[in-house]
């Protein structure tokens, strides 16, 4: 999303800050709140500046300097605000506001404030100064909503959602040795934010600990943009599945081996890659298939492939739903391998599990959206989220907004 | 070829001897001569040991100490046979036999006997063996023939011809200094032979310097073996073009970017390949086409490539029939472009001339191979061999007997 996008949507009202008002409103008698798009603007273009490069990218990357510069700001700024903050042994930054009824389990807003090498300005940060600009505003208006709040800011979303998953109970030992690309290595790097590796059991989340989540983040594809719509209803995050697909013919020259004797292993997958397009695109839904890599062996011009090794992605919000992709490409492989007298293999080496957001938040989202004014769009989000880990948990909900190129 | 279809056919007459026998036998008076098979196989176990490994394969690499010995002892033969020997600058060995008319152009009989690393032991042997015994049994009997024999070892036949190459004045300044297996440059392995790479253009043939050249080999794919043909009546050494075929799409995250958005590179190079596989299949002729090469960028299992890279390589007997297959591929190229929104470029970076064999001398094979009861077929060399270089000056013809797996 460019600034343009981003100050229209803000004279509007930033849609991503009315909808948890929206929740909260209700909870505070329905007397219309409104956040205040001037500062919110101002604070992105502040949160810029920490890591900003030469080329007008941010390199903000998890554990360096610029993500303990931002993350302090940000601090500083709750603080402002009259939340409470702390920072666990999973490097969350939390903010607390107490609620009219302490009994209730919180709603949390927040996203994340890391960035890729040479990131973008928006990304996660929107959904982070979003949530900055709820707890401002309640602030400054001297509201109590009945549920406390929290606010988060997650650590090293970009490396492997770290700090969300660490909620979740995900985080593996051996990850913390893994190194990042501040230098550091997660474990390193959790220490550097005050936090404390060893211990990240601590803050796994038993379900029901939290009443909602939610999260603002701008659409990693093209689409509302390219349609011109205003927000985007996220269904929820597609689990992924990932195979590596190794397909057997026989190597052989390439002059005098006649066309009608070839067992080709690349013409096999070839005939794979389109039929794995066809069937995700012919098929009703919205799930994706995508073959990202192939490698053929012995790979002359003038040698016959006796073997081709290729990855093989497959999204969708059910896992149902990728089974079924699944099956359909693998009975067109059958196919194919009889035909080209080749045989293909496959063996899965990553699986994410899909997580849906709560049909009731989505319904929110969309009536707040109309209520604005602003045209939607419900959408599976393809990729990733701190939401993903939070739904082990708790509901979750999110809101996109445009990403112009 | 096994030992034991080698003896089989020794025992008919080696056909490969036999055929310039049958032309020879015109100008001595059409009486029968019949190679000795038992000796020839004898030899042919005997060049075997030079270079022997431990696999049961010849490391008899062009420029080694083997390949040295073994022409020495080629030479040998060729003496015992009252051949007067030379080797000319360029390593090629000679043995010459007046003809009863010295005026006429020589006949020319021979191949190569050095081999890949790891190398059969038929490949060019078979042919360098078969031309050896042509010349111990005309000498055996004390026949002379109306044309003068030449017979002929070329050198670094699977390094690049040069010896052949050099006779049509193809080897280029710079070819000398690439090193070969043997660890010397093919300058210095030239050397090593008894030539001199600074005079190469001594040796450079002018056409009509000879009235044929006849060449015996192994097939090299395995079409004779596979269908029980005894002998393949060489049509020619196809020609070969190669080039690099690029296809640029747009990348996209895999996650978020809908099927029907993509334009990916991947995809269109995978229609592509099935492309050049069904033209150069469904054709009338035997032309072959060949995909043996493909990268994707970025190459990641979620991302969508935005660009693949491949090689395409075709062959014919005619450079008409190569154009004519790329011609066709190129126009499936744009229409696939225009559906996925990609756009492919072409860059040839090899041509090799195509070189047909000539057609009195398949007349002869032909004929002479019914005479022995052998079964023939007419086919292609889809390889490469030293005959095409002498097609240049002379006219050449080529025998196949199968190559057992």
């Amino acid at each position: 999303m460019n600034r343009r996008r981003f100050s229209r949507l803000s004279a509007a009202g930033i849609v991503g800050v009315t909808l948890p008002l929206d929740a909260v409103s209700r909870a505070v008698g329905h007397q219309e709140i409104r956040v205040d798009g001037t500062r919110l603007n101002r604070r992105m273009a502040e949160l810029a500046r920490f890591g900003a490069n030469d080329a007008g990218g941010i390199d903000r990357v998890a554990f360096s300097q610029a993500d303990l510069d931002a993350r302090a700001w940000v601090r500083s700024l709750w603080e402002e605000a009259g939340l409470t903050t702390s920072v666990d042994v999973a490097g969350n930054l939390w903010g607390r506001r107490p609620g009219s009824d302490p009994s209730r389990p919180p709603l949390i807003l927040g996203s994340h404030i890391d960035s890729v090498p040479g990131g973008g300005n928006y990304d996660g940060q929107v959904g982070s100064m979003g949530a900055t600009e709820v707890a401002a505003t309640l602030h400054d208006q001297g509201r109590t909503t009945r549920h406390p709040l929290e606010f988060v800011i997650f650590p090293n979303e970009e490396g492997g959602k770290t700090g969300s998953r660490a909620l979740a109970g995900q985080v593996e030992a051996m990850e913390l040795e893994l190194e990042t690309a501040s230098g550091f290595t997660i474990g390193e790097g959790l220490r550097r934010l005050g936090g404390d590796p060893d211990r990240l059991s601590d803050v796994v989340r038993a379900p029901g600990s939290a009443t909602a989540f939610l999260e603002l983040h701008v659409e990693q594809g093209g689409v509302l943009d390219a349609d011109g719509i205003d927000v985007g209803v996220v269904e929820g995050i597609v689990g992924i599945m990932r195979w590596t697909v190794t397909v057997d013919g026989t190597t052989n020259h390439a002059g005098t081996t006649p066309m009608d004797r070839r067992s080709d292993a690349l013409v096999a997958a070839a005939r794979f890659v389109d039929a794995v397009h066809r069937t995700a695109l012919d098929m009703p839904g919205r799930q994706v298939a995508t073959v990202g890599r192939i490698a053929v062996e012995p790979g002359a011009p003038n040698v016959i492939p006796g073997r081709a090794t290729l990855s093989l992605e497959v999204r969708d919000l059910t896992m149902e739903g990728i089974e079924r992709v699944y099956d359909a490409v693998r009975g067109r492989a059958d196919a194919i391998g009889q035909d080209t007298g080749t045989s293909f293999t496959f063996e899965r080496f990553y699986t994410s599990g899909a997580a849906p957001t709560h049909p009731h938040i989505r319904d929110v989202v969309e009536a707040s959206a109309g209520t604005l004014g602003l045209s939607h769009r419900r959408m599976p989000s393809g990729a990733g989220h701190d939401a993903q880990s939070i739904a082990v948990f708790a509901p979750v909900g999110m809101i996109f907004v445009p990403s112009r190129r």
